[in-house]
Formats: C-alpha cells, sequence, structure tokens
C-alpha cells in the first residue's frame, strides 16, 4: 500500500524519532510530530513535517503513531497522561510503541488501548540514528493481525527488516530485552579485553584487527572498540541507556525467578560507570571503570 | 619457499594437530609425528606422515617442529620432560608452540630453548579442527625474526591468516588471552541470553535469526547456539578447555593487577557447569546451569 498522504504521528523526535519522521515524509506521508523541545519541532519543520503542540492534538490528527521515547514512563506519559494521545486517537487508530520496555508494561499498554479500541503493535526497533534516517531500522513486532495491518505502511517506510514474533504485545519486547542483554554484555567484554590489551602493552589496533577476523568477535567489540582508540566518548549511544536496558532485563527475569549473573555483573559496571560521572559518555566509557589502565587520549581536532 | 622435503614435526596429534599434520603431508614435507595413543599414530601413517615414539626421538629428525598440545604443562613435558624434544633438537632449529598458555611461560620457554641455541615462536592458534585440516587456521605469532624466517615454510602450509604480534614470546600468548577473555565471555552471554528466551516463550529458532541479524550478535552467539537449540552437546570444544583458558586470563591479569569482574564470573559458569559433570561436553552445555529452564531435546537420529 502507498502511503497516499495518510496522516501519520511520531512522538519522541530524538535522533531516532527525527530520522523515522524524515523517512515517512520521503515516502509520502503527512507527517504530524511532537517533542517538548522547541528546536527539534523547528527540524521536524524543516524536514516537511508538521509540528503538533501537544500528544493529545497529534492524536487527533493521526490514524497510525509511532512513540520513540526514552523508556516505559515517558511512552506512559505520552499515550495515557495529560495532554496524552490516547484520549483523543478516533477509534480503529493503531498505536507502535518502540521505546525498550518491560515486556510486562507493553502487554498492559496493549490491554489500556483495547479498552479504547485501539490497536496496538509492541514494536521496539534496533539500528540507530543513521539506520532510522535511511529508513532501514530492524523491527521487533508482535500485537494483533489487525495491529500490524493498519502499521503495515507505516513499518514498511521505516524498516529494512520486520520480525514478526507473535500475535500480542510483550513478545517484541522480549526478543529486544535478550538483543539487549547480550548488547550490554557485549560492551562491556569488549571494554574489558581492550583494557587488558592496553595493560599488557601489544599494539591495540593490531589487536582490534586480529579479533574482528577470530572467534572472539563481536557486533558491539567490532563497532564500539574504535571509539576507545580514537579516544572520542561522544555519546551515540550513552552509558545510561545500557544501565536502564540491563535494569529492565535483570528485574524481568528475576520476576520469572531467572538469575543471570553475568548480565548483572555486565549491569553493575555501567552503574560503576555512571556513579563516576560517565552517564552521558558514550556506551564505550564502560571501559574507564577498569582502574590502573592507561587509555588512548582524544586525537586531537 | 616450497617445502621440498624439509622434515617438520608435530607433537600432540588430536584434532588439530591431525589436521596440522594432513595439512603439511599435502604441502610436501617430509612430516613427523608423536602422541601418547597408538590409534591417532596409525592415522598420522595413513596419511602419509611417520610415527615417532618419543619427542626426543621425533626432535633428533625434525628441524622446524610445532607443539600442539592441550596446554602448558603438556608443552613443559613434550619439551623439557624425559624424553622431550629440547634435547635432540639441533642447534638452529626452531620451535613453535600453539597450545593456550600464560604470556609469562611464553617468554620462559623463548628463554630456555636461547639457551640451547634454539628459536622459539609463541604461536597460539585459532580456528578449530576444520580450518587445521584445511591448512587455513589463524596463528598469533609473535618471536624473534630469525624464528619467524625458520617456520614460515611451516607457517605458510597452515595458517590462512598469519599475524606477526611483535619481536619477543609472549607477545602471542597475550592476544590469545583477550581472544579467549571474549570467547569464554560471549559463549556465557548466549547460553544467558538462551536461557531467558526459553523462559519467555518466545520462538528460539525466530530469536536466533533476529539475534544473527541485530547489534546482540557475536561470533559465538551464531556458532554455538545451534548446539543448544539441536540439543547436540559433541564437544567440538569443551566445557573444561574453557575453564583452563577463562583460569589463565584471570591469574595473568590478577598478576598485572587488572581486575576482570565480567570474565572471573564467566569462568565460574564454565566452572559450574564442569562441576555438575558437564566438563567433557561441548561448551555451549553451560546454558545446563541455569535453573528451571527447560532445554531443547537431542533431536532424534
Amino acid at each position: 500500500m502507498a502511503a497516499g498522504g495518510m496522516a501519520v504521528g511520531v512522538i519522541g523526535l530524538g535522533s531516532m524519532g527525527l530520522g523515522v519522521a524524515r523517512s515517512l515524509v520521503r515516502a509520502g506521508f503527512q507527517v504530524h510530530g511532537c517533542d517538548t523541545r522547541g528546536d527539534v519541532l523547528e527540524s521536524l519543520r524543516r524536514e516537511g513535517g508538521l509540528p503538533a503542540a501537544s500528544p493529545a492534538e497529534l492524536g487527533a490528527r493521526a490514524e497510525v503513531l509511532v512513540t520513540l521515547v526514552v523508556n516505559a514512563d515517558q511512552t506512559e506519559a505520552v499515550l495515557f497522561g495529560p495532554r496524552g494521545a490516547a484520549a483523543t486517537l478516533r477509534k480503529g487508530s493503531a498505536v507502535m510503541t518502540s521505546a525498550t520496555v518491560a515486556p510486562d508494561y507493553a502487554a498492559q499498554v496493549e490491554e489500556r488501548l483495547g479498552r479504547l479500541d485501539l490497536l496496538h503493535l509492541d514494536a521496539p526497533v534496533s539500528g540507530g540514528a543513521a539506520k532510522a534516517a535511511a529508513g532501514e531500522l530492524s523491527v521487533m513486532a508482535s500485537g494483533s493481525p489487525e495491529a500490524f495491518e493498519k502499521c503495515r505502511p507505516l513499518l514498511d517506510a521505516i524498516a529494512a527488516k520486520i520480525y514478526r514474533l507473535g500475535d500480542r504485545s510483550g513478545q517484541g519486547s522480549q526478543v529486544k530485552m535478550i538483543n539487549q542483554l547480550l548488547a550490554g554484555v557485549h560492551i562491556a567484554a569488549a571494554a574489558e579485553a581492550m583494557a587488558l590489551c592496553f595493560k599488557t602493552g601489544v599494539a591495540p589496533e593490531v589487536v582490534y584487527d586480529v579479533i574482528c577476523g577470530s572467534a572472539g568477535a563481536s557486533w558491539m567489540f567490532q563497532n564500539r572498540v574504535p571509539h576507545i582508540l580514537a579516544g572520542d566518548y561522544t555519546p551515540l549511544s550513552a552509558v545510561d541507556i545500557i544501565v536502564k536496558d540491563l535494569g529492565i532485563v535483570v528485574d524481568s527475569a528475576r520476576k520469572s525467578g531467572l538469575p543471570l549473573p553475568l548480565t548483572a555483573i555486565a549491569h553493575q559496571m555501567f552503574l560503576m560507570a555512571s556513579a563516576a560521572g560517565h552517564g552521558c559518555e558514550d556506551d564505550a566509557a564502560v571501559v574507564k571503570v577498569y582502574p590502573g589502565v592507561d587509555l588512548p587520549p582524544a586525537a586531537k581536532r
């Protein structure tokens, strides 16, 4: 189905949300957006989108909307808070929530929206800002066939891969949790391996090449270690995001009676980095918690 | 330089050593081999190699030899023990040691061989039995230029990638330690992620596909999770190998004053698996330490 000027909404215009809005404009949708920050609304307008003053105002204009906010608290506020979108969306409209949240919460959202005759897609995304802007996100989605049907044109415009993980909300978030468990542990492992490398005095660039071609390779090692080697901790994804995500993973698993010892330690490593003042730096800054290690300085600009 | 019938030796004819011997025969070397097991010596003979009764006998026949034994104790025994090779090798010959050992130990081997006018290459390998048989191992090597020169024909015959990591023994083993740190943590992380998956009830095959295409991917996740999904713990590389390797990593780092919290926990997970009776199973069997998780049964043969 072509976009055909269908009215869609994007709530949360951070690096991900603005990229998604841009992809939707490019695909021919009428794109409404809202955010608490005036400057990003101005960016949206320049990109061809239509700023809304609140989620409620946006809900009155769009029939499918996606929330790309930081966490469950913000998801709750933009949907069900004062001036939230749920109260103004027309019956039969669909909401796709994409923050990393606990599976239990995603299931609740589906139920509460359902009572308002609204559809819900539990649809966490991965891929980062660049993929968002290119319309090439990976979406780990679950929800009713009706919700998939309603969201399909929007999904096609923003995603390169759409994984359909089940018929009810919560399953998408469960898979996202598994991904975040691995992502977080792998970043901490990459940091720990490089700390050992700096201690030994073997050339770190050579070690990077060897590992990327060996059984010790991971997507995160390959992606994050260059930040450490360049001494560049400009946040592409921040330490505090991992603190949040691994917290959700460990808490959710505990509720189902499952211990996650490795994840729990990785979580503590990121907490240590955050407590030491690095929470807003790139998540590769977890390497700074290893004491007595001489890290590469920032390259001169 | 072509092999030209040069006499080389392989000490330790396990799955790696026998594959290496086969590659050397194929490349035109005169290949001497020894092992404590009579049946593998017979396999060597069938492959075109020449069994030796002891490392000492082999040392008298070869001018370059490679040890592919399990650990430092065995390396010590085959080189410096009674009937060890070091005593019989002609001056100027070279020994390439490929077990995963502590960097300190590799440096000692170089010094002790040097006193006998023998060259040493610290040359841990990665790639597994299939790559060994194909002559396509990755070798993480360090040593003197003379040692590299002497071992070059043999290296060319057994390796697809030769990383030259420094001019003295110990540096190759340092990089191998970094690789094993990551390999071990990633196997434990893969097991922990799949334990969470089995708890949630999302289809594990789908989760496997999603993760392999997402930021949570690792070489080990991709390689080991199929063993878990098939319920097949036939050891390609055993739990006890990781127990040994992560032990070396944590001990060596401790000597240099570096804590490795994530690696230490991963090490404990493999120790738990070993203590529960799974030490000789495939290292993916670390997933069995997670309590209350229903693992996929073995497929029917």
